[in-house]
């Protein structure tokens, strides 16, 4: 396998086999070492605020979250010689999010959501993405900045 | 209603009529101006990483996000000279988390977990809680800081 | 005057007359409600670590400070209707930073700084405001992200 | 030299050969793997805010990134096998702040201040802090939370 043939069966996996991924609907559309892309669609079990029907912060949190990882993961398995199976997963064990911090700029309203991420540091060690969070009619509803193990 | 009745039907509604909360089963089992506690067991779905069984870290960041949202609330309800229900349910309008920081310490493990919350600023504009998330064992599993619009 | 002679006069008075800018040698270049610009050149009284000749991380924190906070007061300028030194410095007095985030990317050498802010959250509470650092060479240093009361 | 005669060493270094330790003041009472202790006393050089006679949250950032670091890099000493200078020395170059957290509870009004850290996360490659900043009556003044690389 390809990098590429890689990365596609690591957003098959985590978008279809991670339990929490799932109930969310989050999938994985696009990632690569620089950025990657997550996309969700409403669903009622989302809400966070009845009274307004928008977003839990937890389910944007999420999002920005996973976005982040991905682009970490894709790091991980760049700085990789062997790319066989064991190894990728032996890499990826050490992925981890050190921290994360979530700026809600507007209510989470929409039909589909589009969590982005791109990285702003990468080492050896720690890698620290921003990510971003808009609706379909590109409203911009958060921000993110996460720090994540990678080594 | 005394303010304490009052706190208790704000902790039903939000733990069984919030839909994202529901799913995660996040409960609300104590909160006055001063702190909160939130509770909710294990569940398969709540998992973020299969090959090593813990929960997602959004989960993690939903808990503390309601942990310090409910005291956030308190303060609201608790600067309000009336309280009937409309005016309770108008003042909460304006809750909303402006930013959140969760520090993860130790993989989300056990059977049980506790979020709990306390506030370090409080205003009538903005409110500040900091918060911990604990499992059964009392390991610390994470923190969190989060800022809360509350007028 | 009008709003950007106001704008101009706050920029002196805060670069000039601020004991901890003068100190630091923090310019305000450019300020208006959406953007600003701060500048400032190596001096070896800015080192925080003299093994490596490296900007102390609170300098860096200190001009993403400055930089945030003084688009969020623009922004508190632009929605008084009274423009008098009176009722401007009367605003003012509210301006306070809630909460500041800075990731450092890369170490702090170069002979000239350049802090950058663009408003991401505006209103009549509470601004948020998203920073960077760069050196003369454009290298990124750091970014930031803080959260202002401005009402 | 045992332990705690190199952490007295490196108290000195870091609070009289650091060029903006020295401008601002801070003074490295006290550290060790778990905790460390910051003063430093009221100058008017350090106002950030001549209309309330307030110090810059710039000076609160530094003395709370201080703490932290300092409690971090016992964190990397106490982990060496080999206490020669240049095994100490060469292990301190990998201690970098990757991002810190402030949050400004109360204005900085005081005589004395006085910075706390504690070691919330200790690891081979990263460790987290959190801090505090009280004033001589004990009001406090600001939380902070950073995240160091220490290997």
């Amino acid at each position: 396998m390809n990098q590429k043939e890689i990365f596609q069966q690591i957003a098959n996996y985590w978008s279809n086999d991670m339990p929490f991924n799932q109930l969310l609907g989050l999938k994985i559309t696009q990632f690569d070492c620089h950025q990657s892309e997550i996309r969700f669609v409403w669903q009622d079990k989302l809400i966070g605020n009845p009274m307004q029907n928008i977003l839990h912060g937890g389910v944007t949190a999420s999002a920005l979250d996973l976005a982040g990882g991905i682009v970490a993961a894709a790091n991980i398995i760049d700085q990789l010689d062997d790319l066989s199976p064991e190894s990728i997963l032996n890499s990826l064990k050490k992925l981890g999010t050190i921290d994360l911090r979530t700026d809600f700029l507007r209510p989470g309203r929409g039909q589909e959501f589009i969590a982005t991420a791109k990285i702003i540091r990468s080492g050896n060690k720690v890698a620290v993405a921003r990510m971003e969070l808009h609706n379909e009619k590109n409203d911009h509803i958060a921000f993110g900045t996460g720090t994540y193990m990678v080594g």
